[in-house]
């Protein structure tokens, strides 16, 4: 390996800052509603310390690092992935802790995208004779968090959607059957993508026809840290506009909290879903079901959440597609044929080959014996979007 | 690289092999209806002749090689990818020529694969005094004929359809629309799976809704030697129940043959479309269409054909599937979603999860901006398969 002490500066300054990124990723899992961000301290070439956030409401990445660096921070520069923040949180403000223990310099990967914010950890620093380099490996760090800097910018959450189909894009037969599409390493790789979401929301039909829990299980995680990462469940969130979950659903007896987005209100139908353990937000409506937009501005507002999972039927997938609310799609492909009766992978009624909806596939990769297509869609704009049929039929 | 000299004798025979095989492979574009063969000669380690089978009716690669080792064959170990035929063909036998050259030994990778010859050729160069050594990367040497080989073991030809869809595995607009669904690099493929081919089948539909040429055309193969590939133009042929094709059809003024296949016979549309260039070749009618198996059966038996490329919407294609006819999946798929509307990848109407069509995806690459799976459909039993509607009403 090269050794630091070869390098020239610059070099130096992302060999380091990338240490700090890999560090920031052990968060993958567990600092929602916080960011993912990991600290580097060096000193003569040394790592005197080192950190990254875990837990919300512990300790921040630059903290647990100047914890470890002790003394030793003493004119060490620090690497943290993102702008150290000078307000005071659940814990106190990085910034001040930072020049409290001697760091001479520090570089930052990207400011914080907080609008509000504006560069006051920077400024900060700065005022504190601190010397400040940003924008170090910027375009990775940012990858870090693409929830939490898209909520911070633009106050709705990045909406991922998952969907398992057969080759020709079906993801359920006809009469609703879809236990399984896919296989076990597919499974899993749901979960891990659970298990870095803030919530998971779904349609009625789910829970009606499938009786899903959408819970992060430690079995099916197939990571070390399971136990650690299942203490914290997603938001779970039911789109159901006219409160048809039934109160012995699955999803209610589940670890964590279970929201009911609605918004045909049913007084009784309300009171027995509250005693069943259901938390209940009434949204507008849109086109007779709850509006996906105002549920995700509310995600984003009340509930700090950054990255959001659809795991709905061809229906609400459609629907939301259809207002370009989706900002990614995992579609895990399993090497099958369901049939031209079979459901589609989404309701998304188009007549002209001028309408299509673009994709930018990033990846295509084997998961086990299926594959798995990572793509974006290209954005749609809302007043040309089509109208699909209710979301409520319908099972993922 | 490592020179021959230093080999094992066994390493020895898989390297000269494996340059016969590469020989081989420049005829994959032309040989049609003969098999792709490559032959090296070897003396004393070294090569003194090469050649391989371009066009039926020239040398096969045997007399090729010999051609070019001139004296240098007496002595020499001859390495064939298929085993040298004894019989006379339209060109001599190569047996006969390689023991009038003096050749010693024959190294050949795989045994004719039709059972009438039943090792006619190696029986007859032992009995004149030469070694014989068989199976020689045999692997290899059979994926240059999968065609050959089945229709010499099967009395059928081997059938890939090639289709290309959508993400969410649409291969229409409702209205028939789908020019362009794939980009120029998808296309220039497909003119490659063309070219490889000894006949092109499509749908009547295809003919009145795109009036498709069906033809490999030189400024779209993107190979050096297109011209020479164009010369050959394979088979054309229309499953066309009711001759519905019209006159004026682009595809019946093509170079080479186009063939109707017709089921119901009307003399008047017969006489016009003979008149109009097109060969007419009556099948027995199955569920009201061209039996599928009769023109496969009737490809192989009396057009000697290998490979049979299915070019055909949803209908035939779901037909044949269904009918367990098709051997080979190529899917083009386009970084798109056409809409839940959209004509299916297959019609093909299952009712429940154990019908499913399981694949064997052997690969998903990157063609330009679209994908392409290639994959085989497990043995559908003919007795299970479903029945489609008819496949007059499609497009590709």
């Amino acid at each position: 390996m090269v050794s630091p002490l070869t390098m020239q500066a610059s070099e130096r300054d992302d060999y380091y800052m990338l240490r700090a990124i890999r560090l920031a990723r052990q968060g993958l899992y567990t600092t929602s509603p916080n960011p993912r961000v990991g600290c580097v301290l060096v000193r003569d070439d040394e790592v005197v310390g080192e950190g990254f956030h875990r837990f919300a409401g512990e300790g921040h990445a630059e903290v647990n690092a100047l914890a470890v660096a002790g003394e030793q921070a003493k004119g060490a520069t620090a690497y943290v992935t993102l702008e150290p923040c000078s307000h005071t949180g659940r814990t106190g403000p990085c910034c001040e802790a930072l020049v409290k223990a001697g760091v001479v310099r520090v570089v930052v990967a990207m400011q914080d995208p907080n609008p509000a914010v504006d560069g006051g950890g920077t400024h900060f620093l700065r005022a504190h004779n601190i010397a400040v380099v940003c924008g170090v490996q910027e375009a990775t760090a940012r990858a870090l968090n693409p929830g939490f800097i898209k909520r911070m910018t633009s106050g709705l959450p990045l909406v991922t959607a998952k969907l398992a189909m057969s080759v020709d894009g079906r993801t359920a037969m006809q009469s609703g059957e879809s236990q399984w599409i896919t296989g076990p390493a597919a499974r899993s790789q749901v979960q891990r993508l659970r298990a870095r979401s803030c919530a998971i929301v779904t349609g009625v039909g789910s829970i009606l026809h499938d009786d899903s829990s959408l819970t992060v299980r430690v079995s099916e995680l197939s990571l070390d840290d399971a136990e650690q990462i299942c203490r914290r469940q997603p938001l779970r969130v039911i789109m159901d506009s006219g409160l048809r979950t039934p109160v012995t659903a699955k999803i209610l007896q589940q670890p964590g909290r279970t929201v009911i987005a609605y918004c045909r209100d049913d007084q009784e139908r309300r009171a027995a879903l509250v005693a069943a353990g259901a938390e209940l937000i009434q949204l507008p409506c849109r086109d007779d079901r709850v509006d996906g937009r105002a549920l995700l501005r509310w995600l984003a507002s009340e509930q700090q959440c950054n990255e959001v999972l659809l795991e709905a039927g061809s229906q609400l997938a459609g629907n939301w597609l259809g207002q370009g609310l989706i900002d990614e799609l995992q579609l895990f492909m399993a090497a099958k044929l369901l049939g031209s009766k079979a459901r589609p992978l989404f309701s998304l009624p188009l007549d002209t080959m001028k309408e299509q909806v673009a994709l930018d596939i990033s990846d295509i990769r084997a998961v086990g014996n299926d594959w798995l297509i990572s793509a974006k869609p290209q954005i749609i704009d809302e007043q040309c979007a089509v109208k699909a049929p209710s979301d409520e039929a319908e099972s993922h």
